[in-house]
């Protein structure tokens, strides 16, 4: 029934999720605030998004991407004021498994 | 008074906050709940943390990257529960001053 190409491997997916640039972002300016408080003060933007780290199992690397892409779109992304980007690495040679 | 070596350049880091592996993230695992419940078996497991831009200035990148790193002890990151890695690029060249 299906063409059973490759056994199915576990990949690494990291996710980038940030605000899109007009979006405003007040988490950042609070960050960015408590920064120049500290004494920080050469820091002059600051956004802050989210970093999510899945791991998953999926025939290929193209399969994984469509797959975490269509995550995003559903659930871990709001896209209406939120980008995202990400990146699939195998499992087990990712340098930070640390998810 | 200083060696006024460059002029100061400005810089984009990114800073990816993470979990220890050893700490539990329940957010990761309501993530992980609801994508199962959307159909997305193939997920295992879900770790969700920070994700910073910031831009600065600074006089290189080994400056750059010594100041954000002081940050995140100080202010971005929870050092007894979470772990962080950086990334310093030019702020003009960067693909994606999405910050």
């Amino acid at each position: 029934m299906t063409t059973q190409a490759r056994a199915p491997k576990r990949w690494l997916a990291e996710v980038f999720v940030s605000l899109k640039p007009v979006v405003n972002d007040p988490q950042g300016l609070a960050v960015r605030d408590g920064l120049h408080m500290l004494g920080y003060k050469e820091v002059d933007a600051v956004r802050v998004g989210k970093y999510l780290t899945l791991t998953l199992t999926a025939a290929d690397r193209e399969a994984a991407e469509a797959r975490v892409a269509a995550m995003c779109e559903q659930l871990l992304a709001n896209p209406v004021i939120e980008q995202y980007r990400l990146q699939v690495s195998e499992a087990d040679d990712a340098p930070g498994s640390q998810g």
